[in-house]
């Protein structure tokens, strides 16, 4: 069934879409292969289709249908899992000229093309006084369509949820190209199975999304900052916990030793290199229940041993700590290649988790910095090597593994928010325990029983 | 391979669980044929299972999957879709006895059996300064394992959401009896399709919840309340529009004509019989600002042409109109009996469905009060009608099927929060389309091959 590389039927795709939809020129093919976890065994595509529309998208399916050829989703390609790496011989199915955004601010409903960013629709909702929350650090070049199909979090994700909360509905291409509308902007609807639901955070697996529906609120109220430093890993995480027990913080991030310094060596603002860590953490509340709530953290921050406690309800000020707390990935990268973990656990497992990945990095003597949602118990452990230095590779990919087995261990995911894609399946199976992953197994080939979408990510 | 019903190897069943777990008495089985929505044809089972665990909900559905019975699973049977009406020579499976409930406040998350009263939920939360928002107007008589069946909601969803967003994992036994654990206390977790998600909303067609992990709340400040009254419904509809283009109130509720005169009926407590609408507002942001936002809202109804506003920071005072909200189901049917709609419509649409329900009342010369989640754009026309009246009873059916065609034609929904059960189940393809209800199809046969899991309900 399925033809060799050489003779794949290129011809029939070319007649089934206008020319400028599809890309055959290996040069041109390059920037298609790779996301941004850099994923080593990445493969050749046959062809790679720009789609301006649902249509465009059935048609390249429909033609991989029939010559069984994997399909591989690509949005912006900033996914950090491997999930849109090539497979050779795929059809990569590229959204990002799938970038229209229509407002309803009645219905305060959004309309969007896969393609457009994370900061569009942000722009598009702000234009009309609305708010899309999620907000993941990579909000300026990753992809609505990603954010779906991984659903994505962030940093206003302790009080505002992640991406499936704010998904009303989907436009989906299943695997043999017939497109299939769900749900739509209604703010409650429970006709039928929850398959829109289904279909955020499937990774490109069981269909392709092509437009989304999106849920908006009315506009953040300016947030006030609490800055504190801690000289303990544990005091922080216990300040973490105190917090969340009492209120709803609009966000609640942790650094590091290792990543305050890595930002303050690129940014210079300050920031005590002396600390084990710091959190970042705002109130959106109204104003003066804001100033009450910062009282009460700073209280909460100095009870569990804070070295340093600042606070501002300047939003200028406020947003240069979360500027930093969002430019810790790049500084770290500037310390070498990245494995990019995303492990989260219940709350009370924070503190343990820390101290477990400090101890895997002091073991395996290997660079992790970690950041972190901690009001979620979602965390980043960035694991730094150098490529060229194949014993420090390999004591890099030995510490990635374990740190997710910890992960296991406590209770934890394996994955909080960028998604399984490839470089985290081997783990999938532990995690899930063999029930869970059959019935994933299940659901996958009923609705793609050829098995062409994004093979080789999650399954 | 399907047993006769006299003889289906009862024996068996009852030597698989302890004798005070099985009722084939026809008498005590009674209780557990119909749900709140009495519909005319239930069926008579072979036996209820009055489950105390997982391992009880297996046996049963080992011994069904074994011969092909149908099981019909039950929570507290206050359906109103008829999604717990026994079919004959099934096994009900009630889960009524699986009620214990475990809070962690660390985690602020709560592990519930099925069986479990909302009100039980709520309560256990509270006991630990923390809360559980969906609030279905039954929620002192429905389960926490039928909420999530049905993916319920309630008053408070117009800011707090429905009964999805706060489930985080769920212990769920398969069509061959399979138990299998989805999710778990982490609050952000993308490891896999997300199943725990598909099965909220399912009614007991894909599985049997047994275990409910939810997520918690710190608990609502006081509310403050606002009582608007209109003399037309477009007005009060406006209005609607006009605050939550602006805010989020934390309840929004609307009460026509014929529901305000049933509730003052009973309580005698002043109501204005002569408004066309009322809405009941409420605001659960800290003082200072709640008061700015009642005051935002008041003028805002006024501006709409309210007759009347009304407001109260006062706990006492406000709850006494949302309990007036709370009684309109009991109130309008001490006029008759009732079919209970819960149609959903795009927010601007609610003007157009409000007036076309009131056409289609004139038109079947039939009573219709219509209460609403006014800031969902969910609505609960309930159909009175006196059932020893054939004409009566066959004009009120109709009118029945008309609102759901009426609402599919204003883009809405055929049910918002009580889920398709039996009675919606003739109109879902319409609204789905034939390739979402494939879909739907191709879910529920991968899951449950056999189709003994609810039969008759959704599907």
């Amino acid at each position: 069934m399925i033809p060799s590389h050489a003779d794949p039927g290129l011809a029939e795709l070319l007649d089934s879409l206008p020319a400028d939809r599809v890309i055959t020129d290996p040069d041109r093919m390059a920037g298609y292969r790779w996301d941004r976890a850099r994923a080593p065994e990445v493969g050749t595509p046959l062809a790679v289709v720009r789609a301006t529309s649902t249509e465009d998208v059935q048609a390249a399916v429909r033609f991989a249908a029939r010559h069984a050829i994997p399909v591989v989703p690509r949005g912006a390609g900033s996914g950090l899992s491997g999930g849109s790496s090539a497979v050779d011989g795929c059809l990569v199915v590229s959204t990002e000229r799938m970038c229209d955004i229509e407002v309803d601010p009645v219905t305060r409903t959004l309309v969007t093309g896969p393609g457009a960013l994370n900061a569009q629709v942000k722009a598009a909702a702000a234009a009309h006084g609305l708010w899309y929350p999620p907000d993941p650090s990579s909000y300026e070049f990753c992809s609505i369509g990603g954010n779906v199909a991984t659903n994505a979090g962030g940093l206003c994700c302790v009080k505002y949820g992640v991406t499936t909360d704010y998904v009303l509905g989907l436009t989906v291409v299943l695997a043999d190209g017939t497109a299939v509308e769900l749900g739509g902007p209604r703010l409650k609807d429970v006709a039928g199975l929850s398959l829109t639901k289904l279909f955020v955070g499937s990774e490109g697996t069981l269909g392709i999304v092509t437009r989304i529906v999106l849920r908006l609120i009315p506009a953040q109220r300016i947030p006030s900052t609490l800055v504190a430093t801690f000289a303990a890993l544990d005091a922080a995480a216990e300040a973490v916990l105190a917090i969340t027990r009492r209120m709803r913080p609009s966000m609640l991030e942790f650094m590091d030793k290792v990543s305050i310094n890595a930002v303050e060596d690129v940014t210079r603002m300050g920031l005590d290199r002396g600390a084990e860590a710091m959190l970042v953490i705002q109130t959106d509340e109204p104003a003066g229940h804001a100033a009450v709530e910062i009282a009460d953290m700073s209280r909460l921050c100095e009870e569990h041993g804070a070295t340093e406690v600042f606070s501002t309800d300047e939003a200028e000020t406020g947003e240069m700590f979360v500027t930093a707390r969002r430019m810790a990935i790049p500084a770290v990268e500037q310390k070498g290649s990245l494995l990019l973990e995303d492990v989260g656990v219940p709350l009370p497992r924070l503190g343990a988790l820390v101290r477990g990945i400090e101890e895997i990095s002091r073991a395996r003597d290997i660079v992790v910095a970690v950041i972190a949602h901690a009001g979620d118990g979602n965390t980043h452990p960035l694991v730094v090597f150098d490529p060229t230095d194949p014993g420090q590779t390999a004591r890099a990919q030995a510490a990635y593994g374990e740190i997710m087995d910890l992960a296991i261990a406590l209770d934890g995911t394996i994955t909080g928010e960028h998604g399984v894609g490839r470089l985290k399946k081997p783990w999938l199976g532990s995690y899930l325990g063999d029930d869970a992953l059959a019935l994933n197994h299940r659901v996958k080939q009923a609705l793609d029983p050829q098995g062409i979408l994004n093979p080789g990510a999650v399954f």
